[in-house]
């Protein structure tokens, strides 16, 4: 299957000369989701102990790809939404910062992990994921997208990462 | 496997007298996510044909269930998140009011849809996401959550359609 062709371009969404990549039209076709989903395990392979998902739609892969291959799922979240002791990290945006977070007990020193997002853009957010699992102490065997706008240059960013991509745009 | 036991309880999270029930330490099991999974797989059975997961936590158990299930996943997603023709529906908060919103062409006239959710509790975003699918001319076969807070009465909220749980405080 042609992943590609599942995936529905919207031109100058969210503002004029974008185009969004929406991966919606994929999730909804059974076999188009099973697929990327199953690529995307082999990218991983079996020597993980935890897949982490940035919140959101990072969670739609990493937790399908969390049962698939018998891992935890851990979630990156935005500020404010996890209710145990957690760390933070914040990332730039195009106008000011954001930041995510993750809980304290949730990686162990020395797992093995695979961090999991739909897209990467600019980086901002995977490298602020990146931050807080080493923090916790966990080792990032690889940073793991569906999409990978090469234009952005977030593999720049992510540099001294075990970067890989699916699509690339 | 007891998976309440996986459950954090946090006492006075997010405020003073409520218990939050905290799924993060069952997901970052691989044992007790992948039976969560599993349980939650035999009470949807084979007979849909799209996995409906309400922003953002249900997307955890509905694409691991969508995968698992070979159907396809439909995101559910607050408002401005999603970026083709979409319909809204509100519903009431303690204060105030949100909506969410689904694309118009996620579900096909006819489908047969779960949804996924974490946590019943009032039941206002699952009676939310009863109407959208309903609007779109979708047949919900079972309205599915990881846990239900009986004392909130979401399943009444919810009457008319086929509610389950897992596990029930």
């Amino acid at each position: 299957m042609n992943l590609e062709k599942t995936i529905r371009s919207i031109e100058n969404h969210p503002k004029e000369g974008i185009v969004f990549r929406d991966i919606t039209t994929l999730l909804q076709d059974k076999d188009s989701f099973k697929e990327a989903v199953d690529v995307m395990a082999e990218k991983i392979g079996p020597d993980v102990d935890k897949i982490v998902g940035i919140e959101a739609r990072g969670f739609i892969f990493a937790s399908a790809l969390a049962y698939k291959l018998n891992k935890g799922f851990i979630p990156v979240r935005k500020p404010g939404k996890l209710p145990f002791d957690k760390i933070s990290e914040s990332y730039s945006l195009e106008y000011g910062e954001d930041s995510i977070e993750i809980h304290v007990d949730a990686i162990n020193k020395g797992d093995k992990v695979a961090i999991v997002d739909d897209l990467l853009a600019t980086g901002g957010t995977a490298k602020a994921s990146v931050n807080l699992i080493e923090k916790l102490g966990g080792e990032i065997e690889v940073v793991l997208f569906l999409i990978e706008l090469i234009d952005l240059k977030g593999r720049e960013l992510l540099e001294g990462q075990n970067v890989k991509s699916i699509i690339k745009y």
